[in-house]
């Protein structure tokens, strides 16, 4: 449960800190994460599957990853980096890594389409990514 | 010797893969690679510090550790990936690795002024990469 809450609130606080002109301010986080992250099934059926994607929406998917690496080093005062190349159709890649290990990686396809089903779903990716993150650095650096 | 070879081969066979319409096909591996990659410091003098990147000169950057990925993989038999993330200001990062492991990896600033000073420092340069590419991935995975 702490590296929900964890991913979340670094996430939250990612997106916040990009929010200059508050757009964001008068949201809960609930509401801020679910606009952003969260499309049910029906939603998705209102999205083309093949599509442009737009730059805040590349963003969006990079925050994520840039709060995996930024719990990291909060869980274990590690330095972490963060690179992610995504072409406008949608096909990208990200990469997470400290010192020399990958600590997570993801190819996209239909990023335009980049969301979770529900809320649950994304706090238990941002848990899941953590402890593999944390186990594969224990495993190589120690 | 041998890495010095294989990386050019890897490199020169990356760039004419891509030559779609022949525009490279008059010239010699060495004079192409001179073309793309060498930059006399009196070369540099005319570049200005400050300056857009253009798609061409990123993809060419990119083609460099491509070629490493790729001549590790021959070395070794194991798939490598490149992720590389470039503004149009210049700024960037690019990482390539294998499994788990971070084989290189390296930070762009003023990439539109990326380039070696001669012919032999190209060369050297993807010797050096590959040397450690092979430490690092034989350090962790062994």
């Amino acid at each position: 449960m702490e590296l929900r809450k964890l991913f979340l609130d670094t996430l939250v606080g990612q997106i916040r800190a990009l929010d200059q002109f508050g757009t964001w301010s008068n949201k809960s986080n609930e509401e801020l994460l679910n606009q952003k992250y969260v499309k049910t099934k029906e939603d998705l059926k209102n999205i083309a599957i093949i599509s442009d994607i737009d730059e805040m929406q590349i963003q969006d998917i990079r925050l994520i990853y840039q709060a995996i690496a930024l719990a990291f080093e909060k869980l274990t005062g590690v330095m972490c980096s963060v690179v992610m190349e995504m072409s406008h159709e949608g096909f990208g890649r990200v990469v997470v890594f400290a010192n020399d290990i990958v600590l997570c990686e993801k190819y996209f396809k239909d990023a335009h389409r980049f969301s979770f089903r529900t809320f649950e779903k994304l706090e238990q990716e941002g848990e899941k990514y953590l402890i593999k993150a944390q186990e594969k650095y224990k495993k190589y650096k120690s």
